[in-house]
């Protein structure tokens, strides 16, 4: 295609406005074969994730779309373009979802990916190269998965990226069963990601990576904007397990100079790293923070005694990976002067740390024009969760992200993306993959 | 008894060292006969206290003490005295324990009241009244019972401090039975709390009560005195089942302002609360505080989520209602003021205040003579649990205690009374039930 060629921007408005029954189809079938009660379940490697792969691909063989596997289970349907061997543009996301989940988060990209080839394919362009859309295994494994393993399995897998030993070390919640094992009982091969000396995907088979996803906060609803074009993602500094040791003693009995109160030396730390976040974000860095989780030990814990253990998670963000480093530093040394002055072990146990995925420069000016020329009304926005995204960035393949309102945050079953926002966002997708190679 | 014919302080020391056998066994029974392989259990109504309250009615009727019980199934053993129809001295303490607890939490104080009744009686003494040791039920309570019911069934029932209702609305956490289908379940009559017009104890039949415990704390071991008298005890002032509610959100994507964190709120309310008690302790007054519980949900709490949830309880102690009083206005205005400013609900529901029970000045004076005259080193203590003795307070029976050194505090299999210490304290006790009427 070339530009005398190219579709104006009505054509590529009309052409995916078109397509959108086949969205609206997918979403609707989605979500009645994933229904739990409450919102959708769609299990890593479970049930639920291999029904939403089967209705994809169901779709895209209709489209004449070509279909493969990984030996993950990853699949990957491929609009062919005019060179076969030039590396790809990706467009994936994820179809698992968390538990008693919704129907958008994940599901959103691949089906965007889906209605974009649509789109392309009913206004006759054959791209320069390859387009495939990528439906992705195991991106909410945090839920499915426990054990010592790290985040997005589907695409790291795939990506060269996991850990020595993470094939069996991340071990499903529910049936014990180890992720290699995962692979083979849904009819896959573990045993390639042990054999193969190079990753699956790599920069020489995709030339770029697309992302559309449903923001999973409330600013672009806040802010009036359908849709998001992502700056980058934030890394994480996290204390996935982190434990702090005081001693159980009376709670009256006990003068309040000898107690070793494990609540209120963590709580300490908590707030001391809150006032650290007000402070960055006041001299302008980027930083969010939460202790999403916080227990005393309900097989000990009582109003009348002092408590002697507390569980708790630490989640810091941030786009620079300074303040996430500088951070690290802060709570390690702020911890141990808590520990000396109360007699208390804080123990961070390792803290990870993620660094941040900037979005490609180029691909993010030319969504912004496309933007503007197809009339969608935009914001240039940060990521606050991860996203496979993030790992095509980490082995230098580059990538953007197109994020849709959504007025209930995610991992829940009110998720609310409206298809007209759908519908601009999957806009912008289409023309983008058009237009990149002009 | 009169001046002339008292024994002196070496008689009764060697009359208190002589009957110490007594008190040994008992200890060594009730621990093989009470044993569940970590500490000892004697749940409140259960098995384990029935053991006990039979062994010592056995010692009682081996010293031909008189022996009688209530409709509550505490246990009576009387010596009796001159006047038959004066109101008796009692002496009394708990004989359940919390579960996996240890040998001599409430049990020394039963077997103190026997010991020293057998040294009496070896120094054949008959005193002015009746000196009656108690066996107390369901002190420890909190650990079998739930529902709405407070601390000390066993003596509140019939000194006509329960609750109305509180015999039903007290539920055994095993059996799911109620505080009065326990009691008849027990052999016992609990037809007689909702019958009766008058308390089964009262000033006209109890003139003092006396309690002899371990302490609960580490205070006297650091001090180095083997006995304790009890100034008073701490009254508290608690929030049971507190909880903040804010807004579960997406722990990376949700910015820091727009966020409704349950754990930093609860956080902020409880280091405010140990400023307070610093500044109260700066300032010379009494007070201890520990939150016990600080638990977000399990079902829902998650590395990657704001947390938006927290159950919590505050235990706050002071011998000065001042204090406990000021306190009540302090968290529930502070706790206003941080939902104001965080966007969060902390909800305090009932908060309880029961207020401090001072030991009665004479008693503590005339054991303050004793244990100079009996060469008993002792401190001045203020106890931080709470006892049975400060319902006899309550109910305006003059009461006093006395504390025995205890390295490990109570509630656990490692409670380190010494015999020897407990030897004093008995010596302090029988000189004090001798002399008092003088």
């Amino acid at each position: 295609m070339s530009l005398q060629t190219a579709p104006t921007p009505a054509e590529f408005a009309e052409a995916v406005n078109e397509s959108m029954p086949i969205a609206e189809r997918l979403f609707t079938e989605l979500e009645e074969k994933t229904a739990d009660g409450v919102g959708v379940t769609r299990g890593s490697y479970g049930e639920g994730e291999q029904i939403a792969h089967d209705l994809l691909q169901g779709a895209a063989t209709s489209l004449n779309l070509e279909i493969s596997k990984d030996p993950a289970g990853n699949l990957y349907m491929t609009l062919p373009g005019e060179d076969r061997d030039a590396p790809a543009w990706f467009v994936g996301s994820h179809l698992d979802s968390v538990y008693h989940g919704g129907n958008f988060d994940g599901a959103a990209g691949v089906i965007a990916g889906v209605t974009a080839q649509a789109a392309l394919q009913r206004l006759q362009i054959t791209p320069a190269r390859d387009i495939t859309v990528m439906g992705i295994r195991a991106e909410e494994c945090s839920t499915w998965f426990v054990g010592h393993h790290g985040g997005h399995l589907g695409s790291r897998a795939v990506l060269g990226l996991l850990w020595p030993g993470e094939m069996e070390s991340a071990v499903h919640v529910h049936t014990g069963r180890t992720l290699a094992q995962c692979m083979d009982d849904a009819g896959f091969d573990s045993s390639y990601f042990r054999e193969s000396n190079q990753p699956y995907l790599r920069p020489d088979n995709v030339k770029g990576y697309f992302e559309l996803h449903i923001e999973q906060g409330p600013v672009l609803h806040h802010e009036g904007f359908p849709v998001g074009i992502v700056t980058g993602i934030r890394g994480c500094l996290r204390a996935r397990s982190a434990y702090t040791t005081g001693v159980y003693t009376h709670s009256g009995a006990v003068p309040q100079e000898m107690r070793r109160d494990a609540v209120l030396g963590t709580a300490e730390l908590m707030l001391d790293i809150e006032k650290q976040c007000t402070e960055a974000r006041a001299s302008g860095r980027d930083m969010v923070f939460a202790a999403g989780k916080f227990f005393t030990d309900s097989d000990h814990h009582s109003i009348v005694k002092v408590p002697g253990s507390v569980g708790f998670a630490i989640d810091i963000r941030s786009q620079d990976t300074v303040v996430l480093e500088e951070m690290q530093t802060y709570v390690t040394k702020r911890a141990a002067e808590i520990n000396k002055r109360r007699g208390i072990e804080i123990d961070l146990n390792e803290m990870s740390l993620v660094t941040p995925a900037v979005m490609d420069k180029g691909y993010r000016a030319h969504m912004q024009r496309g933007a503007k020329l197809l009339d969608v009304s935009y914001m240039d926005i940060p990521s606050g969760a991860g996203h496979d995204a993030a790992d095509f960035h980490d082995v230098g393949i580059p990538a953007a992200m197109i994020f849709i309102r959504n007025d209930h945050g995610s991992h829940n079953p009110d998720e609310a993306m409206e298809l007209d926002d759908f519908a601009l966002g999957t806009r912008l997708l289409a023309w983008t993959l058009a237009t990149l190679d002009e």
